[in-house]
Order: structure tokens, then C-alpha cells, then sequence
């Protein structure tokens, strides 16, 4: 189907418009195996996630030295924790990081003492205005310590001496990140990041791996115009880490998308990137207002998950970002409340949906050359129209057939053409294949294609 | 009043704003005139039509040879009819020619046969919602025949055997069309297109003939600026027949207007060309907007009449059509009903008079130089002010003065600055002729007029 | 602060929120001073005017010589007058030049001479609507007398004969301006314009002088990084003279304001420039909607002040014009009524508040490049971001960094970062600062402010 010169057609890569019953639930169960391991920006913890995320996709493991420079930062110690808790003066754990793994502050430097409540206090987090739920706090860059606990714990906790542990290790070892190349026809990549340094939490951001993996899984059954690349990272740090190593391809990339809370009941929230125009824009908007009534679009803000990594002045790519219910919008944010309790099978299947059907527009969005473009070509000499004239009406395909011939000057991509003729995507992109096979329209992008690539021919081969 | 190295002034194309009360008359008379031709896109119908626009107008007749190859179409054999009928067993003829051109399939081949009701059906064609009206049917490009008759007609018809007769031929000959150049000051030329190849319809087009007619021979009277080509030809393949054989000086078009459907009681509709922006668009959306308050403005849609060619994406020229109700949006459209009864003289009388208007906005809209743009100059000196300083109010003569002085840069047209102003065009116009003649102002636009023109020079002298 | 490449910080010129409260008193004390002197575009009340005001500010006088050709005008004969009455039969002195300066039109000629009430009547102006108020009129360029008074005073004029006097003196003289430079850390201008051909009338303008003087005298014990330059000259030919005069230097200004009609009780209405998205145009814009509830922007049009003088086509400069009930539109406009009574200390004091509010607004609205484009830099390190993570809350603070680290690409200033992030312009410029302290930031405007300023050095040294 693909020629030299040509790029393929993409019926391969078709949008759906269901998807399977099932997936839903296998994103659901890869989340409950992640949920109990402790991850943070480094340590072992991410590297058996990524471990398990290798019995779904062929992902390559990176590991990347204490001390090494990334941009403006450095990779940190790694940090490793065999278990922490607090107990009081009668030998009660008052508090056990076995039981949670958000009791304990992040990057926490080894501790092993004895002390009074007041002297603790301060190094105690809890949420007063939720008694029952476990915040989640970190301190990586700044040698620190504390413990996270239900607020009803701590009220219950009475002055006397408590005896703190906290067995952890800061040491020179690695940042460990995974990332997956499906190749395409052609070398410019999509990349999905999904950030993978949240501990105990399940929307923010299990069911971004989770659904980044499924995307992943399915994707490699298809023959694809782009190629994608898979990015599972720590945030911040690690697309940082991930952009300082591949500085010099960063020009292949057209578009990305960050994953990142998208398990819960919420509608679709798609964030613009800093460019807020880029066909992954363009796509992601179209498809949301076209397919997910209750969805919504916002403008780039620099807070957020790595899209502000991927989206930071000297960066700039076309990085959007998908969630369900924003980061801070839902009280269970950052807290042990973000459990398994708080997605659904259904919410992660559509969202895998909308993705998809995202990344099939963009596959299919092609623009086009009219090879007839002085006056119409006479369309019913090759068997495109009608016979007989003089009828009222005008089929939708057949006026889908003058819309993209009209409008095939090379500068009009297959969507800005559906949107100018208020007609499907997937109609004007059906005809404008009838319109290639009768030799009336030639793809105009090859070449832009071709040049964009030149640099990056490297890796692929 | 014209110079070797400025434009004339347009004094000779004012605006009017009433139109001659027996215009209208004028133009259903013609109408009634061409009403019983039998035209098609080819055919002996079509030279009579033209023959007798002569008596009006000095047009040129062209004939382009069957098999002549133009763009992507090829000049198809002339189809002449002397007469078809459909007789029933008892001699009785159910359908005649004689009594409606409707009556048979545009392009029919000939016949000669008897066959049964049920053998003829499928080429009977009628509508069964509208018993009393015979529709309009072709075939042009694709052998076959058949009659169109009242559906009331079809219904009466019983299960015996009829004798078919069509007497036509199709044979080499030549496509026929025709055109006149009004010359004016310059070679960039307004084309004014009406198609010809409808039979016994008149709204659908004789009334945009006829308008074209009268406007020709009105302008024919007057000193324009711009030249003016009429070109009556078939819809389609005359359009795109004209348009081949001038290939060469498309680039002289600066703007255009494709007359149809322009009799009927309804507003009048411009339809944008395929740039949307250009002055012809510009002129006619002000126009209408100013003078027409039932009219709108429609967006550029490739479906319609022959703008479709003249805005096909390898032409592009800013021609935009004018209508009162569009095809297809009259229930008479295509059928006998389309008769001398749905269009009226004060209709035709007023879309002349828009058009009109819009050439003359056109004509007028010159950009224009301050020749003292460093400060205001002093008017009061030249006599362009008033002499007593002080006043509270600013005659609205004097405003506009000051305006188009401060604006005159050379990138506003006067259409822009009445916009700018919320002035009346003609005003800004006016004052504008008094400040050239204090030479405060020189046109803008002399040697772009000039170098465009450069390459078409040949055809006038 | 500053050093050698990089343009100061402007601390010295923050935006205050609150005027001094005997300001506005100050502003009063001045105009109550000149309103008795009788100026017009040349003459004695003027120099006695620019020489009351270097009493408060270091003004340069200027005297251009009558005959003096500047651009399309030329400086008219000084026009100066001692005395003018009407006497009736009886010795009684109706109108007396002494009682009122607007009782003689501008630039009468003299006149000594008997005469009826039907001869005279011609020359008499009155408001027949405002009986007890006297108009204000003037004949500059057009040798012509006249007397204005109270409608009530004509009619009770009886038609006997009277003495008209005018002892006027129309001679060789000059034209008399001010202006005064306030160097800045830059030589980019910013001017600010008042006219002061304008007799015994209050807010137009006196207000807009007065607020001048005050304004300059603020400014001048300020360091800032513009220069200033304010201008006090005639209407009109005042403007132009100036703009003659420094034909070769105006590439150096900024922007700038005409002040007028600035002291009555109508909110603030600010009028853009010819070019409306200037940087000038901009500040006023924001700073009125954000601090003045009340206020308006108008587009620009070519009637109004001296703003149609800088904002000629061949001038074009981002002049805009700031005042509270624009000319016209209050019904004691050009007459005696224009008078202390509808002036007070509270409006011309939050006037020149707002004045100050833009100029501080253009003074700190700088561009800047993020040093550290490539991701976020790490702002803990550098102790500018809380050092605990996972907190659900951001700091206003913190979230204005990375807007503006963000958007710090050198095509985003200040403004258009607060308006993008919908954040206080003073906080976003506050944390700017920071940033810059921190070397995160670099001002990007420096070699522009350079290369624009290569011209035109020699004024400054």
C-alpha cells in the first residue's frame, strides 16, 4: 500500500468508535498490581513497576547515574527505604510505613531516635479537614525527614516519648526510566508520556501507565504513518532526564500527549500546548468536541504535570496533556484516598478511546494536491458522479468529493477541510481515498515529510 | 480626464441609486423572448439565444469543435432535436416536444421503437409530489435517453404498448458561446458570467441573461476604469471551456459576478469567491449590507453554478455570484414551473441596480496617497475649511476630509476608510475628488495597476 | 543597579496607588493663576504663561519667527491685543474685552469705528441656548474681527449706533513654545503634550497644563529609564512647529500623551493612538481598566487634539491622548462656563495618577530570556521554591516564576504575561526581579533599546 515516494495510506489505523469491553478491565487489574509497590523518583520501587510494564510491551529500561547533569539539574541520590514507623512509649507502631506507603515523607533521610510529640510535631503531616486520609508529601532535592498520618491518628497520639525509625538509604545509584519505539512509516514521533514516581496513588498516575501501556500493547498490532514513542518517567526529573539525552531529536517529534489522572468519572480535559495551534491541538480539540459532548479544552498554564517540561520556552514541542478531573480539582488528590476505589474500568476505556481516536486523526490528517485543479475534473468519466443531471439534491459524498477537490491546493489538511465543509473527518477522509485511487488527488506532505527527516534518519535506519 | 500616468476619475460611473423604472420591463422582455428556445450546452438553441442578445449587445460568438480538449473535459458532440413525442395505441400522444422542451432528457439519443409501459418506465421521469410540473433531466455526458412529464401525466397511463420517438442527432459539431469586451481605462478586466444552457426555465437563467444584457448595454454607454467582459456560455463545461481558451490572461481578472436565479421576489444572496476577502467580496458585501437590508452574505461552498470553476483551486479568481434565491432553495427550481410566473420586472430592475452598484463601488474604490502627511496640512489656505475657528460641531464633510487625509497611506481604500469612519462610501469618495483636485491626494494604485498589467497589454492596444 | 549593557531595574519608578493628597490643591493653585492671561497661539499671555510655569519646572522657551515655514504651514503674525469694547450711544461700555478674554475672537484685526447693530450684528456671536455664557471663538488664518457675549447682552442691544474697538496689533513676531527634556537611563522618548493656545478656559486646558507641570515636576526628582520630554505649545500649529523642528529625531520616541480636558468630573477616557496596538496604547489600556472601573479606550479618529499632528500618516507616531469628558461632549465646551467651577482637586489628582500608573507601566514592562530554557530550571536549589513537595496549593508567588520563566522567550513582556496568566502586572514584575537576581532571567530588550537609539546619541551624551 505505501510506495517509495508515497506515504501509505493509513486504513490501517482507522478511528474506532468502541472500544473493547474488556480492555477497561485489564487496565483496572495492572493497576491493582502496581498499587502496593513504593515508587519514587528513584529507587526499586520503579523498577519493578517497569519490570511488570514488560509483561505487557517490549519496553527498554534506562538507568541514569547519580550526578549526572540534565539541563539545568542533577540526578539525585537514589533512594531506597526497607520500612520506617513510630512508636509510642507502650511499644504500640502508632504508625508503620508496612501499612502505607505514603506514611513516610519522600527522599526521608534515615532516622533512628527517640523523642517527645512536640519535638515531632513538625515532622508530622496529616489533613485536619480529612481525619481519615494519609497526605502525600515529598522532599527530594533538600535533606529532610517526616512522617504522613490520618489526622485522627495523630490527635489520638499523647505527649510522651516515641521512638522513630525510618531505615532508608541515600546513595549514588541511578534514576530508572522505560521507553518504547514503535516505528512507522516514517521517522517523526508521537511520544506518550506517563510519569511514574507517585507512589501508593491510583488516578494520579496508575491509570496513566496503565493506559499508556494498553496504548502501547495495541498500537504494536498496527502498521502506523508516525512513529510513537512511550516514555515512562519520573516527573519532572525524569522528562527533564529524558529531553537532556535526546536533545538532538527532539525535532522529529510532532506531537505528544501527557497522561496523567484519567482513571475517574470525570469528563475528558485535554490542555492545550504552549503552541495551542499544533495538529495535536487541533486533533485533540476536534475529537473531544466532536465524540465527548461533556469534555473540555484549556488553555497552556506552566502548572501541572511534564507537559511543562515538554512545553518550557527552549523546548516547545506540541505536548498537550489528557486527564480526566485536573490535578487538585478532586479532594482525593495526593492523598491515600486516590485508591483504587476512586477509577473505573469504564472511565480508563474511554479515555483510551479518546486517545485513539486523537492519534487516528492525526495518522489520517493528511493534506492533498487536486492533480485537475483548473476547473473541476469531470468526475463522471471516471465513474465519481452521478449520470444523470438536474436533480435537487446533492448526495454528502458526493459534495464531501467537491469540498476536498475545491480546497486541495496543498494547504488545507483533511480536517480544516471537514471543519470548513461542517462534514465527518472520517467522510472527507474516506472520499479523499476515492479521489487518490482515481489519480484525482496526490498526498502534498511527502516531501515535507521527507526534509523535516532528514536529520533524524539516524535511528531508524 | 484621464492622464497618461493616473487613472482617470470614475466621474462617469456614479453610483445610482434608482434604477430606470422600465429596465425591468426591458429585461422580462427579453426573457419572454428566449423563453420557447430549446437550449442545451451545445445546439442550435443555444445560437439563436445568442443571436438574438445581439440585437441588445455587440457580442463576438464563438464555436469551439467537438473533441477539442479543455483542462480535463473534452468538447462533446452537438445535440440537436427536431421534435419526440410518446404516442399511446390509440395515436394519441401522451408526451410531445412540441408543447415542452422539459418534456425530454437533455442529450436524449435518438429512439424509434414501441415498447411497453413497463419497458419505458425507468426513463420516465416526474415528480410525484408536484403532479402538475414536468422536471428538467440531462444526460450530457453519458448515452441515454428519456422524457421528464407531469407526474398527473404518468398517472393516467395505462399498460399497453407506446411508440417512442425521439428525432435527434448528435453528431461532431461545436460548442457555442459568446462574449464582449467593454474596454476602459485599463486592461484588468470584471467578468460578468450568465449561463445559457438551461431550456424553458426563467429564472434559472434567463433572468441573470437578461441582467447581463442590460447591464452590457448600460455600461457600453459609460467611461469606465476597469474593462468588462461578459461571457454568456453552457454552466460547466462553458465556464471551463472559456476559461482554457483564456488561460493566458487570467491573471488580467481583478473580480467577478456569476448571474443566476436573479428575478424572484426573494432578498438577493452574495455567494463569497473561494478567497473571501478580495474587493469583489468586499464591494458586494457592502453593498448589499448597506443598501439591501434583507440580503445576506453566503460563505464560499464549491456546489452552485460556475463560480465552482472560476474558483477551482488551480483558477482562483475572486468571482462571486449573485442570486435572489438560490437553486434548490425554490420549490420551482429545475421544473416547468420555473416559468414566466415567479419573476418580476422590479426584482430584475433591483438586482440590476445592486450590481450596478457594487461595479461602481469598485470603480471608485481607489487608495490614495497624502501628499502632505507630516502634520494635517492647512486646509483653511485652500479653502477646504471653514474660516471661524472655535465651533463645537464638525460638518460631516470636514470630518470625512480629515480622515481620508490621515489614512491615506496608500494602504486604505476608500471602502476601508468609510468603513473606518462609519461614513457613507459615496462621501468619503466626493471628498476625496476635492482633495485630489487641491492635489493634497494622489491615487495610490497607478503603477500597481500598471505593472499588473504589464503582461496582458496585447489583446487591447 | 544598572550597569554597562543591561538597562537599569526600575525601582525608582514603581506604580504608586495613591496621588499626594494637596496635589491636586497644587494642580488647582496653577491653573487659578493663569487662567486671567490671554493666550492664543502667539503672543504676550502666552510667554506669560511658559514663564509662570518655569516657576515649577525647568522650561526651555522657544521663539519660532513668524513667516517660519513648517511643513505645510508657515508661523502666523504675533497677534497681541491691549483692549476691545463696544459702546452704545450712551457711553455705555456693553461688551469690555477687560470683563472677559473671550469676549474677542481670536486674531481680530483692529478696529476703530461707529457703526449700526445690523452692520455690527454679523459680527456678534452668541449662544441662544446658553444665554448667559459667552462662546469662544477664533480666526487664525484669516484676517477677519468679531465679538463674542452673552446672548443676553445682544438682546437687550438696541438698534442704535455703536463705537467698535479693537485695539489689536497683528505684526511680525513669533511663535512661542516650551518644552523641557528629563533624561532617562535610555534616550527613547516618551513625550507628554499640552496645549496652551487656549484663553480664560479651565479645563480645556489649563487642566492638561497643569497636570503637566506637576507630573514633569514628580518626575523629574525620579531616575527612569525613558527619557521625557514635555511639551507645552499652541494647538495645531504648536505641534506642528514642534514636529517640524524635530523631524530628525522623532524616530526616538516611544510613545507619548496629549493631555486636555482632564480636570472635570467625567471618568478617564483614553483615546488610542493612529497605530492602537502600540506599546503606549497598550499600557494606558490596561492600567485604565484594571485601576480606573469606569473608564473607556476609544479607537482612534482625526478629530480631536494635537494627537492628530503626531498621528498624522507621515508622523505616526504611538501618541495617544488621555482626558476625562472629551471635547464636545460637554455642554460648557468652548465657553466662559468652561471655568473654575467644573475642575477640581480630586479629578485632576487621580488623573495624574493615572498618567503616573502608565508611565511606571512602560518603565518596567521589559522582555526577558529565561537562561535556562530547556525544562523548568530547578528553582529549590536556588531557595525560590518551597522546599516540601506535594502540597496542593500554589503560591501565587510560585506560580508567577513559572509564568514567567515560561513565556521568557523575548516575545513576551511583562504585560502580556500578566494578562496571560491573569496575574497583577506588579507581582509579575516583582517576581521578575527575583528571577533576575537569581540570573534565571536576562532583560532581552537591551541591544534593541541600543540599535534603535544608534541615531540619535548626540542629544544626551
Amino acid at each position: 500500500m505505501s510506495t517509495a515516494r508515497n506515504p501509505p495510506l493509513r486504513h490501517g489505523f482507522r478511528p474506532q468508535t468502541e472500544v473493547p469491553g474488556d480492555i477497561g478491565d485489564s487496565m483496572i487489574s495492572l493497576i491493582s498490581r502496581l498499587y502496593p509497590m513504593n515508587r519514587s523518583i528513584t529507587g526499586d520501587g520503579v523498577r519493578e513497576t517497569l519490570r511488570t510494564l514488560t509483561n505487557y510491551i517490549d519496553l527498554r529500561i534506562h538507568e541514569v547515574a547519580s550526578g549526572t547533569k540534565v539541563f539545568d539539574w542533577e540526578i539525585p541520590r537514589e533512594w531506597n527505604i526497607r520500612g520506617a514507623y513510630i512508636e509510642d512509649s507502650h511499644g504500640n507502631r502508632v504508625v508503620d510505613f508496612d501499612d502505607h506507603n505514603l506514611h513516610v515523607v519522600g527522599y526521608s533521610t534515615p532516622v533512628n531516635q527517640t523523642m517527645s510529640l512536640e519535638e515531632l510535631r513538625p515532622r508530622l503531616h496529616s489533613l485536619a479537614d480529612k481525619p481519615d486520609w494519609i497526605p502525600y508529601r515529598t522532599s527530594y532535592y533538600n535533606d529532610d525527614w517526616g512522617f504522613c498520618l490520618a489526622h485522627k491518628t495523630l490527635s489520638a497520639m499523647d505527649d510522651g516519648q516515641y521512638k522513630v525509625v525510618i531505615d532508608s538509604t541515600l546513595t549514588d545509584g541511578s534514576l530508572t526510566y522505560g521507553d518504547l519505539l514503535l516505528p512507522g512509516a516514517i521517522t517523526d514521533e508521537v511520544i506518550i508520556f506517563a510519569h511514574t514516581c507517585h507512589p501508593s496513588l491510583c488516578n494520579d498516575n496508575l491509570s496513566g501507565i496503565s493506559l499508556a501501556v494498553h496504548l502501547a500493547a495495541e498500537l504494536a498490532k498496527h502498521k502506523t504513518h508516525y512513529s510513537y514513542r512511550f516514555i515512562f518517567a519520573p516527573a519532572t526529573i525524569g522528562s527533564i532526564t529524558w529531553l537532556a539525552q535526546n536533545e538532538d531529536n527532539l525535532k522529529r517529534i510532532t506531537g505528544g500527549l501527557v497522561l496523567s489522572v484519567i482513571g475517574d468519572d470525570g469528563p475528558l480535559v485535554y490542555k492545550q500546548s504552549r503552541r495551542s495551534d499544533s495538529e495535536m491541538d487541533k486533533a485533540a480539540e476536534y475529537v473531544l468536541n466532536t465524540h465527548f459532548p461533556d469534555s473540555r479544552i484549556e488553555p497552556f498554564s506552566p502548572w501541572g504535570y511534564d507537559e511543562r517540561q515538554f512545553c518550557s520556552p527552549g523546548i516547545n514541542l506540541p505536548v498537550g496533556r489528557l486527564t480526566r478531573t485536573p490535578h487538585g480539582e478532586y479532594p482525593q488528590y495526593h492523598t491515600s484516598a486516590d485508591d483504587l476505589s476512586i477509577i473505573n474500568a469504564k472511565s480508563l476505556g474511554n479515555s483510551l478511546l479518546a486517545v485513539w481516536q486523537i492519534l487516528g486523526l492525526i495518522e489520517n490528517n493528511l493534506s492533498y494536491i487536486n492533480t485537475q485543479p483548473f476547473g473541476e475534473p469531470q468526475l463522471g468519466r471516471r465513474g465519481l458522479y452521478r449520470k444523470l443531471g438536474g436533480y435537487q439534491d446533492v448526495a454528502d459524498r458526493q459534495l464531501a468529493m467537491l469540498w476536498i477537490l475545491n480546497q486541495s491546493d496543498g494547504t488545507n489538511s483533511i480536517l480544516e477541510i471537514a471543519k470548513k465543509a461542517d462534514m465527518p473527518f472520517d467522510l472527507i477522509r474516506s472520499v479523499a481515498d476515492d479521489l487518490v485511487g482515481a489519480a484525482l488527488l496526490r498526498p502534498a506532505d511527502t516531501l515535507i515529510d521527507k526534509s523535516e527527516n532528514d536529520q533524524s534518519g539516524g535511528e531508524r535506519q
